[in-house]
C-alpha cells in the first residue's frame, strides 16, 4: 500500500469545491458575502487517546477518527459557521494496517457527510506514532462569526447542555445547529473543550470581564468537579443580553471587575482543567 | 512555559485576516473574484529530517521551520497563487527547549513576512517526536489557478531552473514569483518535490497524456540521476503550448500515446523518486 492508493480510494469531488484531492492544493471558490473560518486541531497517539485503543477493546478506528474531527467541528460550531472542507494529515505507523486506515477513513467521511463537510486533501506519512491532524474550514455570514473577545459586562451566561459526562457518551456531537441559531443573538461563544472553567477564563480573558457562576447543569452521574473541570464536553459555552431569548442553560452572568476573576456561588473559582501542557511548565 | 504563553509571543494581527490566533477559529474575508487554494504538509521527525539536525551542528530551528513552511509555500506557487495565511500544528518532545521553540518560530516568521504569509493560528500539543503540520492558504484570480491535470499534447515541458543540486542549498526558495507568472500562459503546472520523474509521472497521469524529454537541466555539481530522482528541488514543473513564450528551461514534449508513460531521449524512464511510502509496500 502506498500513498497513491490510500489517496485513489476517497471522494474525488464536492459540490462546494473547485478541486478537491489530486493537486498541490484544493482550490476552493466563496460565495459573495461570507467570512470563512479556519481551525486544525491534533489527535496524537499517547497524548490525546492511549496507545492501547487502537487495538481491541479499545476505541475502534471509527471512534477515533469521528473524535479527529469532531474536535475541529465542535471549534466551527463555536463559531456559528456551516463547515466547508477539511483536510486532513495523518502521520501512520506501522501497527496501522490497510484495514485500519481504511475504517479510519471510513468514520471520517461518515461524519464528514453527515456535516456536508468535503475532505479536500490532506498529507500522508509514516511515524512512529499516529498523529492526525485535522483542519476544518467554515462558512458564516459576512461580519456575523460569533467570538470570544465580544462578550459584555450584564450578559447572561449559557451553555448549551449539562456538563461532566463525557465518559458515558460514545461519540462526541458537534453542536453546529446549535452554534448558527445563535448567529445575532449572541454576543459572545466559545466551545468547552477543556473544561468550563478554564473555556469560560479564556472568555473572560479575551473580554477583559469577570464572570459570576450560580447553577452548573450538571451530566447524569456526573459531580460538580467534572462538570467545571474534566474537558471533552463540547457543549457551547455563550453570553447574550439578558433580554435577548436564546436556548440553552442559564448558568450565571457577566460582570465588570478583575478581568478574568470567576466566582461561583460568590467563591473564587480557579481556572483548572484539561492542559497538555501542564506537564511542561 | 505552556501554551498560552507560547501563543502570547506571535503576532496577533494581519491585514488580510479578520481574526487571528486566539478564538476558536481564525476568520478571513475572502476578496471578490477571488478563488482560494489550501494545501498542508507534514514535517516530522526522523522521516522528513533526521532526530540528530535538532542539536547542533546539525540544522537549526530557524532552518527547520523555514523548510517546513517552505514546502506548503511551493505547493502555493505551483496553483500560481499568492500566499495569504497559515496553521502551524506543532508537536513537541521534550528536547524543544523554550529556546528552540521560540527560534522555530522567529524563522517561520521571517519566511513568512517576506512571502506577506500571516500566521493564523494552529494547535499545540507535546508529542514523542517533534512533528510540524503546515496548512498554507493562497488565493488567486478567479478560476485561474494552474492544475496538473490540464496539460494538453503538444505542450512544450518547462522547469523553473536547473535541478539536482538541493543538497548544495542553504534553504527551499519557493517560486512564488515564477508561479504567478505563469497565469494565462502555462497550461499546467505541479512543483517538483519528490523528483521531476515522479512528479511529471503524476502530471502525466492527471491529464492523461505522455511526455518525452530530451534536455536535463542539471545543477552544477549534481548528476543527472540525481536531476530526475532526487526529490527537495522545488522547482516548478509546467506546460505551455509551443508558441506561448514563458520563462523557464524547456525540457521535453507532452504526447497521446500510453497515459503517464515518460521517455527521456526515446528510452523509458522509469517513475522513481522519494516516495515515504516505498517500505510500507
Amino acid at each position: 500500500m502506498n500513498e497513491a492508493s490510500i489517496l485513489a480510494k476517497l471522494p474525488r469531488k464536492h459540490r462546494n469545491l473547485v478541486l478537491g484531492i489530486g493537486d498541490d492544493a484544493a482550490i476552493y471558490r466563496p460565495k459573495a458575502n461570507e467570512d470563512l473560518v479556519f481551525t486544525t486541531d491534533l489527535f496524537i497517539e499517547g497524548v490525546h487517546f492511549k496507545s492501547e485503543w487502537n487495538r481491541p477493546p479499545g476505541l475502534s478506528p471509527r471512534s477515533l477518527s469521528h473524535r479527529a474531527l469532531a474536535r475541529s467541528l465542535s471549534d466551527i460550531a463555536a463559531m456559528g459557521a456551516r463547515p466547508q472542507f477539511c483536510l486532513v494529515s495523518l502521520a501512520l505507523p506501522k501497527w496501522a494496517t490497510e484495514q485500519w486506515i481504511e475504517e479510519f477513513y471510513s468514520g471520517l467521511l461518515n461524519l464528514a457527510d453527515q456535516t456536508n463537510t468535503a475532505l479536500a486533501g490532506g498529507d500522508l506519512s509514516n511515524a512512529k506514532y499516529f498523529t492526525a491532524d485535522v483542519m476544518l474550514a467554515g462558512s458564516v455570514a459576512r461580519g456575523k462569526a460569533l467570538r470570544r473577545d465580544t462578550a459584555r459586562a450584564g450578559d447572561s451566561i449559557y451553555v448549551s447542555g449539562p456538563l461532566g459526562g463525557w465518559r458515558h457518551r460514545e461519540s462526541i456531537t458537534p453542536r453546529l445547529a446549535e452554534g448558527r441559531k445563535l448567529l445575532g443573538k449572541a454576543t459572545a461563544c466559545i466551545d468547552i473543550s477543556d473544561g468550563l472553567a478554564v473555556d469560560l477564563h479564556r472568555l473572560c480573558l479575551a473580554s477583559k470581564a469577570s464572570a459570576a457562576l450560580d447553577d452548573i447543569p450538571i451530566q447524569e452521574g456526573a459531580t460538580l468537579k467534572q462538570a467545571l473541570h474534566d474537558g471533552e464536553d463540547y457543549e457551547l459555552l455563550y453570553t447574550a443580553p439578558p433580554r435577548t431569548r436564546v436556548a440553552g442553560l442559564r448558568i450565571g452572568v457577566m460582570q465588570k471587575g478583575t478581568p478574568s476573576a470567576i466566582t461561583l456561588h460568590g467563591q473564587p473559582l480557579e481556572p483548572l482543567g484539561y492542559d497538555h501542557f501542564r506537564t511542561r511548565t
